[in-house]
Formats: structure tokens, C-alpha cells, sequence
């Protein structure tokens, strides 16, 4: 195949190690408002949404092009807050190209990477400073925030031309949610999960 | 392709952030006696071996199976030093699988990033902390500590079957090198290279 020579120069971006922001780079943004349906307590979000819709997470697209030879990267910030027991965290999603892994460093923060794959196998690990999380082919991926008051910065990478697949978890979720129950995160099944 | 179950799981390890060293993992370490004739320099190499043999850098290898969808990651920590006037760094290596690119995270220290690719394209990219630099495919690379006292310490993911070709650069080198001239990292001709 032949490339462009442009495509072919190395890349420097910087991502602030405090606040995983790039200076460079502008982010996407997913408001709270772009989260109808995705929590447990949809008129929460709503009653939320109605008073100062909220930054839940925030991350980087470089638009790297879709090859299996190139990587996608860059972070991911989830902010601390709660739409009434359920923790701030991301949308999550499959690979397009379910087949492929991907890989999280976090950075700061505290919070935990939910996980299932088609066949209903469910894992959910911890995230803090320093810990990596690598999430095998075929899983979908939701990181969560469970501190009250720091963000989670994840630096992450997979094989550029994996694809989004959003679409799968918007219509059925997750068969668990991370709640907040006695003051500690709680792994419940989702009730309103559809096979 | 059948995946064995066990292959399906996700994996926690911790890289700790201000040393890049994994508690639970064995590095790979590579000492200044495993660097013959990588320096420009090799009789002061020679030399500081003669007295005491130091580590250069060390890396991780999680032996992740060499599948195009699977990815590889992990730490890699140069320390600081010189042989000579030429900087404390890692040997070097292309991609045996050519076209796969490869990403690097600062997360401290200061240091460059030097690349070239078979065609005689020369790319240096300084680190820093919060610095990530993308190696695009087809790019040999070297990690070069300039701190005179602070380890560099770089987070890494590339494709797990991209595999390692160090032959080329331990016969031929690189074409440029990183020494210290008037106090100051300066990229030279390397006068040793071997087209």
C-alpha cells in the first residue's frame, strides 16, 4: 500500500499529566445531556440536566487513520459526580472490530473499568494511579469515577481502525452497574438490561 | 480462530509512576556490557564496565501472544548517564513487521525520541513529562535520557505482533547521535554508520 509522506512524520501532543488535557488538541466533550438513557435514574438525569447540564467526561480523538498498521491514543477524563447513586463514567462501547484489545494507564484518580463481551462474561477492575488495565478482544468498556472530587485521567491506546461501536450498550446497557451503596461502590445487575 | 478461555481475560498491572517499576513483573534489564559497541565510544565503555557494570535501561515484556489484535505495553525506564559525551540510552530497534507504528508516553524525565526508517528519513522528538510521541510505521527507535540525575520514563503500546528487529541496528547503527556538546544535547552524524 502506499502512503502519503505526510503520513509518515512521528507525532508529538501533549496531554497534561495533572489534568490529561492537551493544550493543542480540542477534546470531546459528553455533557450530562448526552447521556439520556445510559443511567439507572433517568429522571435524575433530566432533574439534573434542568437545573446546569454538567461535563461528565471528556476525551481525545486524533483522527489517526483507520489502518490495522497505525494505533489510536490519547485520554480519557471522567469528572466526579453522581446522577443519584450511580457514579459519573462514559457511554461505553464494543470494537467495531470486536476482535481487537485495548489498553488503559490511569494517570489519576480513582474509579473502576467495567467490561463484558457478547457471550455475557462481566469483569470490573479497579483503576488507580499507576495501574493498567488491558481489555481483551471482544470486551466492551466503561471506565467509571468513583472519588468525589477528582477527576479519573486515563491515557489509552488501541489499533486505529478498531471502530466505535456505541450503539449496542445505548440500546441494551450494561449487565451491571457500579452504585454507591453504604457509602462504598457496589456492583449490581442491571435491571434494566435487555438480552 | 478458537481463543483458549484463559487468553479472554483482562489484566491488571501496576507501573508506578514516579519509578516506571512493576512490582509484580520482572523487567528486562539491559547493563552497559550488553551495549558493546552501540556507543560511538567503545573503549570508554569498555572502560566503565572495567570498574563497575551499570544498568542503562530496563523494559517490560508481559509477553502478550503475537496476535494482530492484541497489543503490547508497558514501561521503559532509562537512567541517567554517559559514555563519554554520548547520553545513557536504549539500543534501538525496528519492527519486524515493518509498518507497525508505536506509542510512547513521558510520564518523567527529559529526554528525545530518535527515529529513522530504511529510506534514510531522520525524525527526533524531544520527551517530557506529559509528552507522547507517535512512531509511524516503518520507524526504528531510540529512547535518549539527557537528565543528568532523573530516570526518563516512558509508558509504551504497540501492536503484540509486531516483534523485534535489533540486528539492523546493532550492524549498522543509526544515523545520527544524541552527545552532549557545549552542555547542550546536540544531534550529530554518527560517524560509525554503516549504509
Amino acid at each position: 500500500m502506499k502512503r502519503k509522506n505526510n503520513e509518515l512524520k512521528s507525532k508529538v501532543i501533549k496531554f497534561n499529566l495533572e489534568t490529561g488535557i492537551s493544550p493543542e488538541i480540542e477534546s470531546k466533550k459528553r455533557m450530562l445531556s448526552d447521556m439520556e438513557g445510559m443511567y439507572f435514574d433517568n429522571n435524575k438525569l433530566k432533574e439534573i440536566v434542568k437545573r446546569r447540564d454538567l461535563i461528565v467526561y471528556e476525551f481525545y480523538d486524533l483522527g489517526i487513520k483507520a489502518d490495522p498498521s497505525e494505533l489510536a491514543y490519547g485520554t480519557t477524563i471522567v469528572y466526579p459526580g453522581k446522577v443519584g447513586a450511580e457514579y459519573f463514567m462514559t457511554k461505553g462501547h464494543f470494537h467495531e472490530k470486536i476482535e481487537t484489545a485495548e489498553i488503559y494507564y490511569c494517570l489519576r484518580g480513582y474509579g473502576y473499568l467495567l467490561m463484558e463481551n457478547p457471550e455475557g462474561d462481566v469483569e470490573v477492575r479497579e483503576m488507580k494511579p499507576g495501574i493498567s488495565v488491558y481489555v481483551p478482544p471482544r470486551f466492551a468498556h466503561r471506565s467509571i469515577n468513583i472519588s468525589p472530587d477528582q477527576p479519573l485521567i486515563l491515557f489509552f491506546s488501541f489499533r486505529a481502525d478498531a471502530g466505535h461501536d456505541y450503539k449496542t450498550i445505548e440500546k441494551k446497557g450494561f449487565r451491571k452497574l457500579m452504585i454507591e451503596q453504604n457509602d462504598k461502590p457496589t456492583l449490581i445487575d442491571n435491571p434494566k438490561w435487555k438480552s
